[in-house]
């Protein structure tokens, strides 16, 4: 992957080289997260878009040491469950920065999101129907965002998360009922989010479902005559994974922006316009490295079996929204120079066929005791695993 | 589920009304298991195998209440990891009750199964000569059976494990170098296991795959000559997920290996003939409960959002080795008897699509508070799920 170099056979990953990352890690398996590789996509991002707030959603990578750093890096944090929330406010970051997503928040969740004065992007009517009956018996104020289901889609993401019936945000045709409940002494209304899916890679999508936001938020403003604090359309910026893969072409995507920001200058006037990244942020900076245990022949196939596998990283397993098998990019990471190569599976640990990290891979010819390392690795890695599945041994995770 | 009644609109398990096993849980999400569920399977198992020993493998479900409680039930216990291993020998089963499986074992795990006294499922001919090399320089016995990957499949199966080229097991075609290599004073060889495929609902092909391993093991034996102290031959009894499957009919798989035993006197005098399950032990003992927390309509469908979902149980999301998602049967569990039912979406509290419970099903016409039961989660279920994704509190585990 050309965000890591390698010399004398050796991946380089933050300066060091794999053997002197698996000392400092001092086991394998570990997960390893580049500090200067999450710096670089967040000057790409500030370099394509100067005009807008960065903010990073905590659930592609929650670790502790990752969120810090980036909360110095961006200019707020999602989170999505009250554990993130404190992961968010221990970075000491400003609570008004911290906004808080996500369908059928608990009613401890929302007081805890109330009494640390972040915003909460509510999701449904009942819900705001709550945070208000909370804020009123707490004599609090309550810092809301509407979270809309627009009646548009996404089209080309990984995931669709808007448009049609969905679980997520209000649909836009119920918004005279929350305008009228947002009319109380304890709310105050900060903005809106639009986010219509993740993972895309194809730029032209995104530029069209950026217009079709500032469309629907001019007709909506028309009808309700709101001000807005904040605008945030969400991200959905997909990273390469698969064979095939391109990187996404942020400069359309730039232009168009700045093109709709000339365009509703009126709107946006006293409103941070955001985009909410998540693996576009981290995916990139993060490897998987675990240590291959045995190789072994059966029949016509070489199998190398590792001490890793889909427990820790399950996205690279395949199992994960995947409906097709696609291998992650792989290395054999103390052999990045080798000429030998051969046809291998890279398997893991567990008594499970679908312990699988790379299915019939073209890879420097590995021996016992050699890394694999599994890139694209730093997004909804460890924390998106079974971890306990079969109740082997967890993996590190280290941020160099 | 019919091992499970209701009483009063309640659901009950192990005598338990829902409220009451939820109090009893002090919070929400919990799986609860029922030991009397699990005791009908082993009485099931003892009607049709009387002549068979029974062995449970650790991985379905390895909370330590449950292993302890199937370990005054079975025969012995499979393990697939050190944690596995020291789960069971904490139940006090003999370690001659005990097998260890699963490919890579680390060098450390050899060591403890070898310092354990338990049996070596012994996965390729690296993993013998680690084995030996460490019986010798720890001047100890190890014990060692073979899992072979035989020359046949297992049609029908969830999982297919044997046959072809696999990461499972020793090719039969490789057992004479491992026959020679198992002429050492510190090997005690101990027989076989041959793992074909698991969740399988046909009788026929289990049949036929009992079928299968007697032949070959016959023809093996003719070849090296071995005696047998144990034969091992898998499980993969099923059980029913979804709409359309049937219990499994174990009548004409018990005839079968009847006759199979009758005819092979010879081969198994003085050994144990093994059944080893997993799932089936224990996935139908176990429910997942979660609670609903919003309840909305968007456009043309209605979600219940729960506390609960893909993060506590991969499985019933669809997301675990599942091509196509069906829905796990679920019901809600305050609700059994209602008559006024509407078509709803059960969906958990991320922010993924991913995140379904039950898609477009038929229920008892639901409120916020309700409690919503995933039934057949007994097995693969919470230790099978990433329980960090997006950092959400975990749930509780219960046997009652």
């Amino acid at each position: 992957m050309s965000q890591f170099d390698s010399r004398e056979n050796q991946l380089v990953i933050a300066g060091h080289s794999i053997d002197q990352v698996a000392a400092i890690a001092g086991q394998t398996p570990f997960y390893v997260y580049d500090r200067a590789v999450i710096n670089q996509n967040v000057e790409t991002l500030r370099h394509y878009f100067p005009k807008v707030s960065l903010h990073y959603a905590i659930k592609a990578n929650p670790m502790p040491a990752v969120v810090h750093y980036l909360s110095n890096q961006v200019d707020g944090l999602d989170v999505a469950s009250a554990k993130e929330l404190h992961i968010a406010l221990s970075t000491g970051i400003s609570p008004g920065k911290v906004s808080f997503a996500g369908p059928g928040k608990s009613e401890q969740e929302l007081s805890m999101a109330i009494a640390a004065g972040i915003t909460i992007n509510v999701e449904s009517i009942t819900e705001l129907q709550r945070i208000r009956a909370i804020a009123e018996s707490n004599d609090t104020t309550a810092n809301v965002a509407l979270r809309l289901n627009p009646d548009f889609e996404l089209k080309s993401s990984g995931m669709k998360m808007g448009g049609g019936s969905q679980q997520f945000g209000i649909d836009v045709e119920q918004l005279e009922q929350v305008f009228d409940l947002l009319k109380h002494p304890k709310l105050q209304f900060m903005g809106l989010h639009i986010f219509t899916g993740s993972q895309n890679l194809n730029s032209g999508s995104i530029i069209t479902a950026h217009n079709s936001i500032f469309a629907l938020v001019d007709r909506l403003q028309q009808e309700y005559r709101f001000s807005l604090k904040h605008l945030n359309i969400g991200g959905g910026f997909g990273i390469p994974y698969f064979p095939g893969d391109q990187l996404l072409d942020l400069e359309p995507i730039a232009d168009n922006l700045n093109h709709l920001i000339t365009e509703h200058q009126k709107l946006l006037a006293d409103c941070e316009l955001i985009l909410e990244l998540g693996r576009y942020l981290v995916g990139n900076a993060g490897v998987y490295v675990c240590q291959i245990t045995d190789k072994k022949t059966s029949r016509d196939q070489t199998y190398l079996i590792c001490n890793g596998g889909l427990h820790h990283h399950l996205a690279a397993s395949g199992n994960f929204g995947q409906v097709i098998r696609k291998n992650y990019p792989v290395a054999i990471a103390n052999r990045m120079q080798q000429s030998e190569t051969e046809l291998v599976n890279i398997v893991g640990p567990l008594c499970t066929p679908l312990d699988i990290l790379a299915n019939k891979m073209e890879l420097p010819k590995a021996e016992i005791g050699d890394w694999v390392a599994v890139f694209q690795s730093g997004a909804y890695g460890f924390t998106a695993s079974p971890r306990d599945f079969l109740s082997h041994p967890h993996p590190i995770e280290l941020l160099l």
